[in-house]
């Protein structure tokens, strides 16, 4: 059976402290997508009044990954092999959304596509670009 | 003239609070190269006594800007195109260092490569390999 | 103005003589999007009956690259700076299409992105994603 | 035991046609390096008297390919999962190296670097990087 947002946003939390951190929270995943956000936090604004790039690559990762839970069994486990992001526009200082999609879910590996959007409604703009591939230990071998 | 290896964190860390959260440290710079180093820090580890991979890509970027900045006048901007990790071993819970050389220094790009080190001596290993590009604000367009 | 799909196409085949090669073909073009496709072609195919890896390369690039061409003002240029491509599933012996889509149209950087397609109909499937980013020389300095 | 730059370039040129056909050669290899070569062939030259980033994109691929099987035991396979390349400079209409190291070879996924060198002693600059992750599928599942 797969996980829930709340399911997924605490094994999140759990395993990354920077997580907490920054405030991420996991909106709603299905398999194969997860909707991710970071509130609006005047400690992560960079002079100029922008977002930094290492926090949009963190909200990144965190989406793929809640993106890969939501597509496993419980108790599934993904490793980050490949991050690879476009820096689209400066970022308003506002809340960040991650929406993250599976690519294709393999045996072995799992690519993955997120779009990091900043804004509402009719201002809602794609900031980043990013795509990320991801090792799927297997059971057997978790257990060796 | 270029920067010193103090000028250049004084510059990351009033631009990256980020930079001094991790306890971010610019070792060395010359035009073309830095060395830059996160002292470890419990607060960093994941589960599993591993560093994360956001702490990882934001060590990269910070090396490659600081190189950036090193090969460049005083005053010069660059602002993150693109970066690309690879990520190779788990790193020790231990320092982490990021090694960063400049491929190409154009007029209005720069292209860097990055080894994150991770342990000393016979036991250094490289854990992450990282790509990026950076956009190189021109004088008169920042003016504008 | 912006060019039609045969202007496009004509720019293409006249700069890379591996377009006609392989039989490109831009099936319609729109600002910020491309269509094209290969035809299939015994010689693109790998023992085990599949397309090879520089095949789908070569015709990302050409994609992203119509996408841009019909985007922009008749004689503007656009050099690849990074192509990044996830390779998904083995592509049938069959037409390989490509969808381009422009993500963000700077005035010196354009990002794009490709999803390849192969099959038709209900059998279509996303066998490659590939990112791009391409600089555009401006016409200042293309005269100097 | 592993195999020959002979041996390596034997297999290279039967599963992939387009080696060939731009004369791809394997210079030398060894246990986690390759160094390859594309002669300089005026069918490969673009406007402008360079050379296409598709033939860059191919041969840094088959670069790393052959590194990867002169990693091998023999018998053994790599398909590409992952590719991506920095155009640096443009290579000048002359014979074009690959320099490929492996920077991790793991059980199920092999990491390489890539420098794409044109010009010859003095002039030898580095045209383009490259990185890509390679799919090393088991014996148990060739088997299947």
């Amino acid at each position: 059976m797969s996980l829930s947002a709340v399911e997924v946003q605490a094994l999140i939390s759990s395993g990354l402290p920077m997580a907490d951190d920054i405030g991420f929270q996991v909106e709603s995943v299905r398999p194969g997508f997860a909707r991710t956000r970071v509130p609006f936090n005047a400690r992560n604004i960079r002079p100029g009044g922008t977002l930094s790039g290492p926090l949009q690559m963190a909200l990144a990762d965190a989406a793929m990954y809640a993106a890969i839970l939501a597509s496993l069994d419980k108790g599934a486990m993904a490793v980050t092999s490949n991050l690879s992001i476009n820096f689209l526009h400066k970022p308003a200082p506002a809340d960040l959304v991650a929406e993250a999609v599976v690519l294709r879910m393999g045996r072995r590996l799992a690519f993955c596509e997120v779009r990091l959007l900043s804004g509402e409604g009719e201002d809602e703009q794609m900031v980043a670009h990013v795509t990320g591939s991801y090792a799927l230990p297997s059971v057997r071998e978790k257990a060796s």
